[in-house]
């Protein structure tokens, strides 16, 4: 298969990614910043704000590549992405602040409370019973942060209370 | 809460984990084997025979803790656990033959071959590139071996032809 | 091998798993109750306790099947199985508060502090020195903590004081 | 920072992101393609196509964002960005393939055999002495291959001979 | 503890790892020290100390091995060095006070912030974007110390204000 | 290459790291050598040939700081170290040929094939089913290469039949 066919190809797969159809021009970035907000647009802003503080092409990236390509295929529901998504953070062990962050996404996607615990609970055949735990102990933090009436996961976000929820 | 309590708690919950034998009393590792017989059972059974010649226990482990236990469990559908698990393989990286078994046992668990890699996919944004591109090469040979009409991954798995599939 | 082999084969090894023999149907959950209880009751009953307020299922398998399977099998002495899980948590890296958990444990085990120490030191060869350095660190933690007359590890544990300890 | 300076901040930084065609408007996937045949045109021409038979989309996202994206940024040269993918590779233990494409992408992209060695060799600090030990091996492999005439790492490549490297 | 005494400790324990003294005979502890006092020694200092109190044996070989041996070898510079641990620590993903000590470092060899954040951005292909995230926000928090004119990364480090750094 | 060449090329390399000779100033070298010999000679040799033909240095300290500094310490015996390895590598799931060599070092230093099931066993509850299952296998493979006369593991060995064995 040659160059010009790799070219040919992509344009028949995803049009609408290079800008063609649809409502016209929407870019990755706005694609993105959809996503976030219907997952967790408090704790997305927050995130977002606090990564441009350091390295705003970082914080662009992010909103791009992670929601405005990936999840934001029709291929895959999000109360899916978010399964695969709990299980791979809890799998990785170090990245309890986005685990939080993903439970709590993954109860706006349409997880039960339950649901979110057996995901995590099967970990424990595939990456162990610490890491099982763990992702257990993160659980319990978020439900509890929810009744107590306050939004999810904000263990890495400390910025100003800005619009990007409502605006995006 | 006290020891009797976690006792009480227990036999609430969960009866049948403990008792005698009969359709009433389905044993874990009877549960466990109706589990590995829907998923993938010619494989399932290979893979155990295997394992029973260097450990007979540990492959009953393998039956009764994620299949009798946590497989079983009715929370969560089968498809959901299958999603989970192949993120959780796809993460680790170190796991392709077990990675091939589970793209197998999640299309027969109702995954399509495009949901399969949409959550393989996925994964070059938590585990990395390089670990979405192993997957994906994984599941490259799956369906060519489906499409050949031999049954999934079979890396693992040398042994008799027996009645397992039937008879569990 | 057949399925009937299969079935055959669990009873010949551990008849002692289903119910037949000894102290008379001692259950998975009171072994394991036993195995925690001699490694490091009061922390582990934190724990537990903490586990069964968001999943008490998982409270139920962390005692059955660590312990009341793994730990309690009589091939391996709980000294050396202590060495195991010390070289397995340094290595996974970010399960810290299960690494403190087994420090403890392991001394509990008649492990001496010098071994403990010298198996997390062995890990900067296999794991890397950052792992080995992390594993160092919380080895002083308990140490001190034990000097300073208080149990183990706490960290993740935050329950009532009740008598999980004795009764089991 | 509102949601408005977030659009703003992207536009300012990279406004070539998202525009239409022509060389001021170089496409992401284009730029993604110049980068991979800088670093080893061939190897990655053949991974492209392999992966291409499986899932197109994938294809062209790994042009795009690690290469069209990110290695294409000018603040760090590629001798040094390949340098942290080896790093990266050796750490990770499970992506043989591509460290070996990358032992190869680091040569062509200014590294020196002994190089390489180094950056692999200091991983036993970070990551222990058998990733070490594997990525030499890797490495021994590829230099093998080069001083056979042959290119470099094939491992995960078999497609066509078409002319990806002289058109892209 | 003071350097004097991390000296005489030293020479009590392995006098025979550190040969005669004079130029000819440099010792890997001493060519060691001089490394880590370039990357960052009032860091550097505090750590050794915290592990000598813990195990002296490994606060010797973390200095003589990955320094002495390997970071003292000329056929890489510091900051090519540098960028390798970046990559490493930033993978790993569980050595975040690691991962602070050695962005700190990173600077004092050379790398400007721009450099250390663009390695720790690429980890977002290879690692993953949970690892660069928590590696951007390691860094942004450096930084910020750095700014408020503290040395950088203290996570792990308590101790004695003793003069390792001015003699060694 | 024979013992003998490995002795010169050592010496070629860096006679500062033996100092003088005699038992009085045994060197890391002739420690770790020893220590090898112990664990399992001939795989030993075979891989230090492999590695010196790529890094010579990196052989002399794979040599030299594993077995010369660490596993030659007194304070934990080396059937104890072995399984600290044997977990320590089956959790590392990436490291398969090294895990085949350890379980063959683990036999010779006075481990039973059943003690090393069982480590690899308790894997499943600290890194999951995956990594113990592919442990199990491993360790299958050892043992019928045992049981067919040829010394364990060889995976990554291919080098003369010198004498290292009988001479170190």
């Amino acid at each position: 298969m040659s160059h010009e066919i790799i070219e040919k190809e992509r344009d028949r797969i995803a049009p609408q990614f290079f800008g063609a159809t649809g409502t016209k021009h929407e870019s990755r970035y706005q694609r993105g910043l959809k996503v976030l907000n219907r997952l967790d647009g408090e704790a997305a802003r927050r995130l977002i704000e606090t990564l441009q503080e350091v390295s705003p092409d970082f914080a662009r990236y992010l909103v791009e590549f992670p929601f405005g390509d990936i999840f934001s295929r029709p291929a895959l529901d999000l109360k899916s992405r978010e399964i695969a998504v709990l299980a791979a953070l809890t799998t990785l062990g170090s990245a309890t602040p986005q685990l939080k962050l993903d439970i709590a996404a993954a109860l706006n996607a349409g997880c039960t409370r339950e649901e979110v615990l057996e995901v995590i609970m099967q970990m424990a055949v595939y990456a162990g019973f610490p890491a099982a735990l763990n992702g257990m102990l993160a659980a319990k933090e978020v439900f509890q942060e929810r009744d107590r009436g306050r939004p999810g996961a904000e263990a890495q976000a400390q910025g100003t209370k800005s619009s990007l929820g409502e605006t995006a």
